[in-house]
């Protein structure tokens, strides 16, 4: 497999800069080709705005989506976010990679969410959920926290972790057509010990020697809609 | 009332800019006093890093929480962040005014959320939900999207918009211990008419005159949890 790493954390030495490097070693040596976004390495820019186009449709008011579609079809797309494009339409397993900021993801990684995943190419149209642009590519989510295991699944004090991430698993990645695995998730990591979090870095080594085999979640179909997206009955 | 409108969207001349103009004529003519922080006007910062703190308690590894904390208790904050941070402290209703990107806020927002709700003055400990440092203001969520109001609700292709929303509503500004209204929803706006978004903006008009009386949604309350934040049964 291709696999790309986005990676965002503003410390070098974080924890969830080891689970990028235990990916990438792990990967590796399973044959698999890995290339590293490091988004706050990369002094990433993630503000859309009407920058990102060279050469606008229409000058006077700003559809970032529909001046999106037209700079991919006419390739004048931002340089910074064409390269990050191409690695993603490189990638057979995208692995998002970063610590839990409002149970969501660190702005700089929502911005390249917001500027990489073009209309025209990986959504639009009637191509989302399973029918999404980048289907046939897997996605998996691996995130750092601060609270404890406890603390998450029904009837906890946050419910389920899966529920709070619902915009990124559902509302993005499975958006999009992805197949997206169940999440990679280290709990409570700024209070653990070395040792715990040696034992997270081993039990990520073990996931990601079988990822090939994880089945991804369940999400909806376009099957089960109508032609104006009205539930099938 | 003091009322803070944070509003981020890339085009000045957008219907997300009218909401905005709405709100800040609706809300000043019933006696209310309005801020705004436009975020894309302020050319705002939305990266959480190393670099909002001139001096750090520990310089050879970056806790962004721990470094908040001391910098609150010290008045280091960087000064782009402390002047948010003073404008939300001085409100009453904190208004997000954005259009939905990927069933979230625009990185931009993101970053505003990342760097100005600060550990040890807005959360932090026991500080959280209705005991979150920011109990007893309001938080008014007000968003544009392109999807149809069909696509969301129970069975609906998306699922409950709220649902969508929880890492903002819950997982943010429930957090901090506002009282969340429920939001207010643009459906479709990218292709509606122009008497269609007339409509619109006369419903915000209405919802913003008896702000005051609205309900707000529940969220978990810490009583029910015990020390460890296991559930009470």
């Amino acid at each position: 497999m291709n696999v790309l790493i986005v990676h965002a954390h503003p410390e070098p030495k974080s924890f969830t800069a080891a689970l990028r490097d235990q990916a990438v070693d792990t990967l590796q040596s399973q044959g698999h080709q890995v290339r590293v976004s490091d988004l706050y390495e990369m002094n990433w820019n993630p503000v859309a705005s009407a920058e990102d186009f060279s050469t606008r449709e229409n000058p006077e008011y700003l559809v970032y989506a529909l001046e999106q579609r037209l700079a991919n079809k006419k390739q004048t797309l931002a340089v910074d976010i064409q390269q990050e494009l191409d690695k993603l339409l490189w990638a057979d397993l995208l692995i998002l990679n970063f610590p839990i900021y409002w149970f969501s993801t660190p702005a700089i990684l929502k911005g390249w969410i917001d500027r990489v995943l073009v209309s025209g190419i990986c959504y639009g149209g009637k191509r989302f959920y399973d029918q999404g642009g980048l289907r046939e590519k897997k996605a998996l989510v691996t995130v750092t926290l601060g609270g404890r295991e406890h603390m998450f699944g029904e009837g906890a004090i946050h419910g389920p972790l899966e529920d709070m991430l619902r915009p990124l698993l559902r509302g993005t990645l499975a958006y999009v057509g992805l197949d997206v695995l169940p999440p990679f998730v280290g709990w409570h990591v700024p209070y653990i010990t070395h040792e715990a979090r040696q034992a997270f870095l081993q039990c990520y080594r073990q996931r990601l020697e079988t990822i090939t085999e994880d089945q991804p979640m369940e999400f909806p179909r376009l099957n089960q809609f109508d032609d104006r997206l009205y539930p099938l009955t």
